[in-house]
């Protein structure tokens, strides 16, 4: 896969998704479920072989990599699970009501269906969790939905090989041929993302390639949902008290997530806001400096880095603190309300922000100066809880995810998980990318009205075969339905 | 009304609405729910001042106005019974886990939170429930968003009058000034649209306008949510045994279901599939020589009404079984496979056209020629299971409801309704206008890591103060959570 895919292979690979779609949409849950554990546990026996072609082509490090193989088949699992729970399907049944006013109403069970097959863009910063075997296959494979993904030319034998993997895996399963498949090249992916046949796309990566191929699903003569995430500041504010009651933990807390992974991640804190005297530069700066020299994934994000940092180095009023493997730069409030755009501009890699704040003002000054961000992060104490309750909302209307007195990096995979945030963050900031409920983004509705159980699929039959979660008459049970 | 919103006037809608935003977001869900009920209050109070506007503006008579009133009432009291149960709010609550694998994982808990005002373009044909009180504006009020509405030009003094008692209403409850507005003018709209404090839009209306419309909202600096329900032919599908069994009844109903509001419905049945040698030809042409003569909603729908049917009836194929009040047409499944573009195309207003099949693979191939609808209904008899079972895939993959022996005409409000289907019949097809879950259209998540009870929403309290429902740890629940 060092070769684009020609337009022969990129044909055969939409026709074969294409022609899977169907059997694969309507295969029974459990059975879908098994097909996506089968991909898990074939990646985790191939772990040992996936990992060293992953070190040699991202220069990450095997315990990193090892972890993220973990997090990509422990997510896989995941969705197995809660689809087979049902939960996934979304299953809601309102019985017939004859009395209804206005008009009597009818019976009416809705259900999540697949959208069909799915465009994945993938990310080179996590070259399992966020690539070929990452969220946005996981959680359209559990929707049901036959997946392409587009990979990422930062690590192409990793993603061939893992392809391999996986496509092995659910054909011993018996999962339909065309379930899963890999294309290459910028301009196939542009060409499979404008082809019929792909009814939505995934993609994380930058903010200008990230609009670019948004503005093409979205203005395809059939427009098809596009979840893009983009670029995120991740900015974390910190108040006196905390300084106070843990200062050296937040200086340590905070040189370690923004400089982990050489500082590529997408929820990188990139500035920290801390009050005027916190007296800790002493402090950053030797954690800084104490930050080991570690490659980065590619020559491309190198010189993005290296041209980024050297634009925001020369800014007016920003100042070096440290340089060296990482990067500390500081300024104050003041300057960057001045010049907000080049200042509140992502730099990706390991270089991050002091920001100084005077009073609780200028503080409020900052929040109100981001756009939409992924996360957005709170340090404070118990006495800061009326200060809190004032700029949660204000965090809240900026960021996906609000965390308290923790680190952006790291994203957990759950129930509740939410990795989205308002635009420039990501495009479609009502889904997330991450969690269970990032199947969503593959489904649509569709209601039966007054149709008999012997047509209607098991999940929506009066006796609940399957015993799963619906939601009947408003109340969500398992119990079996009474026409 | 009947003027163009002046800038100014625009100008002051938006400020206001913006900043209505963050109170009325932030508003606990009861008091949020007691601001809806006072809307809904008002609006039945007002019903018979409201209908005669509408029935002279409308041409609509004042039975289906009154109960379109009640339908709007009550669907503006079924969003505030749900806010105030909490389902709206789709909480989710994972407690943390420290021996999780890979890595521990922290406290997460998301609710769903309001985008922002909220743009709805109003449609004619529903003066009240698709327009200024309709389904759009019930379920952003109830997201917590403020609302604009782009009157429609059809029904300018009602969409007046009606805004002036929601307006009212929301004063007198305690609602934040802003809450809700009207603007009214086409090049007022789109500016509207492009207004970067309108974080989503609702429309209902014709294709191209749709398509227009959503185009300006996806492609702005800043892009946001567009839904919209353009155009659905709605195809019936008749089985030789449901015409054995009841063929009397299939030709009256259908020819209620076409005519019914001078055929200006959305889920109007545009074409009905019967066998061969149906012998339904007399009663039908009976029935539809009955309808009797009704003015249309306007001399623009009417106009367009014309050149739509002079259009369809000079297709090679297509031939008129009964012209009056009410129009019938006829063709076969082979004449409209070979001129497919020309007989699949909405014609809004009273008629159908009757497609003639020979056989179950003609059956299928006519089915498999739809693209994307709201609706698309199968009657059919016990004996016809397995054929049911092998059409209604078919049917889902082109419908966003499917139907059992009914009619499209009628669009329960419940939890369980889906409007809405794959494109061209809406843009956003993964989402509903009708029923509870239209709300989601306008929250996105967020999930707040490790914060303590101190500072999070009443929703999110270990304690659950207001007693809604949860998922916690993955099971639906009101239970306290425990740490």
């Amino acid at each position: 896969m060092t070769q684009d895919t020609t337009p022969a292979e990129l044909e055969q690979a939409l026709a074969a998704a294409s022609a899977a779609a169907p059997a694969f949409g309507a295969s029974e849950p459990a059975v879908r479920a098994g097909w996506i554990r089968a991909v898990a546990d074939a990646l985790d026996a191939a772990s040992d072989e996936l990992v060293p072609i992953a070190m040699r082509e991202s220069s990450l490090p095997q315990a990193r990599l090892t972890g993220e193989v973990a997090r990509s088949t422990g997510q896989l699992r995941m969705f197995a699970d809660v689809l087979e729970e049902g939960s996934l399907l979304e299953v809601i049944i309102d019985t017939a009501d004859a009395q209804a006013k206005p008009v009597p109403r009818p019976d009416l069970r809705r259900v999540l269906v697949p959208l069909g097959p799915v465009l994945v863009f993938a990310a080179s910063n996590f070259p399992f969790a966020f690539s070929v075997c990452g969220g946005d296959t996981a959680s359209a494979l559990a929707a049901g939905c036959p997946v392409i993904v587009k990979a990422h030319p930062g690590h192409p034998e990793l993603s061939a090989r893992t392809a391999e993997v996986m496509i092995e895996a659910l054909k011993t399963a018996g999962a339909p041929d065309g379930t899963f498949g890999l294309i290459a090249g910028f301009d196939v992916g542009v060409t499979a993302l404008k082809d019929p046949r792909i009814t939505a796309a995934g993609f994380t990566g930058s903010v200008p390639a990230g609009k670019a191929l948004h503005e093409i699903a979205v203005t395809r003569p059939e427009p098809i949902p596009f979840y893009g995430e983009l670029g995120s500041l991740n900015p974390v504010f910190v108040t006196q008290a905390a300084i106070d009651a843990r200062g050296k933990d937040i200086a340590g807390g905070y040189v370690g997530s923004f400089t982990l992974g050489v500082g590529q991640f997408c929820t990188k804190p990139g500035l920290l806001f801390l009050p005027t005297g916190h007296g800790l530069q002493e402090q950053l700066v030797e954690a800084v400096g104490g930050v080991a020299d570690a490659p980065m994934l590619n020559d491309r994000i190198k010189d993005g880095f290296s041209s980024g940092l050297d634009r925001l180095e020369k800014v007016d009023g920003v100042r070096v603190w440290s340089a060296g493997a990482a990067t500390l730069l500081q300024t104050t409030v003041t300057e960057l309300l001045a010049r907000r755009d080049e200042i509140l501009e992502e730099c990706f890699g390991p270089v991050s922000i002091v920001v100084e704040y005077d009073g609780i003002d200028q503080l409020k000054q900052a929040v109100e100066a981001f756009e939409g961000n992924l996360t957005a992060t709170l340090h404070a104490e118990d006495a800061d809880a009326d200060l809190a309750r004032e700029l949660l909302p204000l965090l809240t209307a900026r960021a996906g995810r609000v965390l308290w007195n923790g680190w952006p990096t790291g994203v957990a995979v759950s129930w509740a998980q939410h990795h989205g945030g308002p635009f420039p963050s990501t495009v479609g900031s009502i889904h997330t990318s991450v969690g269970v409920t990032a199947a969503r983004r593959f489904q649509r509705p569709v209601a039966y009205q007054d149709a008999p159980d012997a047509v209607l699929p098991d999940v929506l039959k009066d006796s609940n075969p399957a015993g799963i979660s619906r939601r009947v008459n408003g109340t969500v049970t398992t119990d079996e339905v009474t026409r």
